[in-house]
């Protein structure tokens, strides 16, 4: 089969084995999405080699589950070993011998086929299209935070950067609260969000909200973006980090000690919640979509994606 | 009246005013710990100028609270402004325009006189010395911690840094959990926790520890500790940064947004509990004091107690 592959940090599309998919589903990729993630591992990221992409929707080949053949799915991307206190307890997320699909250890969707068990696998509600589905993983890292940390109608929220991570979690959030607000760099990249009832603010005006914010979520993946968080954030504060930085970052951490500040690192959030939104239209991802490529154009593909401006680039197989 | 002060990056013993104390208690001070803050502020952190010194026992001499005076007090350490949201709310610790005692807009301790407002002002259980009181703002950001992080006799609880802070935290704990442990490079030190309970595990044996702990407290105040700290932490566990640095820190960030760590910014805490466990024999602070000097002596005071393995040194009046 044809898969997109970051080996000895060289990103090409080769001919490779189709997975042998023992124990697990064998999924028949229709289409998949490049994720900031997919560029920060061929950047040297987790030190990854394999197929990447870990966002996609497909049909399901072979399973041991009769009921899943067939089947339009989308896949939470962690694979515990199943048998830990983590993985008995039904979050297989943090399971130290883990895999990630696309990530660490375990090859991605960026491919014809690709294998995951079927403990992993959520059918995708018919009204859902493909396009759509492919959004259901950074839809469920971006509403996951509402799991973490407390948003009620009051809290006021500020999502830092208007990346599709950002605008993800800024719908997310104003699901929740009616006092959101994004600061980004692009009045036109925020317009998806301000459809959804989020306040729409330049990076440049976003010190005269300073010491304001009860949440704040760092989404930007810049080092600016850590200080900005704290200058927003009201003493005893909380602020999401979901951005995960290559290397070391320098930050002032004794402004957390002094505002008593409560960081929270989020990285993963649940399937089935971000398919319901997606089932009922509370979450814009159509706005999203930059461009389409074909799998055997996946390198071009990644390349568009890393372009200034770009939002969602799709692979079709 | 005498008083230590830190001005344009000099400490000296000085002759100045005694606090004029407008609609303020003023306190004679009878004894004060020197702190790490302090030596931080003469290295520069907050940038301070004043007199430094913000733990201390005195008798109130005057105040609009006739039931204060000849009274044996602590205060605590920061002053609100009285009006704003927070200081309505009973909490003046994060008041916008706050003071604070020998760090921020307000003169401190290590002087014959203090002055604070009547409501900072709590009284000192009979039975609980004057060396022992001087513990009260310490102890009280020690045992604060337990209002802001869930400790149950089963968690699993780390103290990262056996200096005085780091003891103090540790026995605090041990008072919430029967699982903990300080991590520290000095075996006598460590031995004052131990006899409260505590397990002492020397920085060098802690790698096998990795990954067990539901909290660790950072009160090492090096950079290391806080890589120690994650490297300790179960995903998903709570990390408190207890050591306000100076300028900015180096982290692997990263490490945070992957295992979905939480991080807890703390400071203050409340001195009524302090008091409580004092009067009540709960923590041994008497271990703790190297020396006492007299005010005479202040600057020799501070040089003894940059000195490498001094604890607790005591200025008196």
């Amino acid at each position: 089969m044809k898969a997109l592959q970051f080996i000895n940090n060289e990103l090409k599309l080769s001919e490779v084995e189709k997975p042998a998919a023992e124990n697990e589903a064998l999924i028949r990729v229709v289409k998949s999405g490049i994720c900031n993630t997919d560029l920060e591992i061929i950047r040297g990221y987790a030190g990854f080699n394999g197929i990447i992409g870990h966002e996609f929707v497909g049909i399901v080949e072979t399973s041991s589950d009769k009921g899943l053949i067939g089947k339009r799915v989308v896949g939470e991307i962690n694979a515990g070993c199943g048998v830990c206190e983590l993985c008995r307890g039904g979050d297989s997320r943090h399971c130290p011998t883990r895999t990630v699909l696309g990530i660490h250890a375990r090859d991605g969707a960026h491919a014809e086929f690709v294998s995951l068990p079927n403990v992993n696998l959520l059918e995708v509600p018919e009204n859902v299209s493909d396009e759509q589905a492919v959004f259901t993983e950074p839809l469920a890292a971006a509403y996951g935070i509402l799991e973490q940390v407390e948003v009620r109608p009051e809290t006021k929220v500020a999502v830092i950067g208007d990346g599709k991570l950002g605008i993800l979690c800024a719908q997310s959030m104003a699901l929740a609260s009616r006092n959101t607000f994004l600061i980004g760099k692009h009045k036109d990249k925020m317009k998806v969000a301000e459809a959804k009832g989020v306040e729409g603010v330049l990076l440049e005006d976003a010190p005269k909200l300073n010491r304001t914010f009860d949440v704040v979520i760092e989404a930007s993946g810049s080092e600016s973006g850590f200080a900005t968080a704290l200058d927003l954030l009201k003493p005893r504060g909380k602020l999401v980090l979901k951005s995960t930085f290559q290397g070391k970052t320098n930050l002032e951490m004794w402004r957390v000690v002094v505002d008593e500040i409560t960081i929270v690192g989020s990285r993963c959030g649940r399937f089935a919640p971000a398919l319901e939104l997606l089932r009922d239209g509370k979450v814009d991802v159509d706005s999203f979509i930059s461009e389409e490529f074909n799998l055997n154009d996946g390198v071009a593909a990644v390349e568009k994606a890393q372009q200034k401006g770009v939002m969602k680039v799709l692979l079709k197989m």
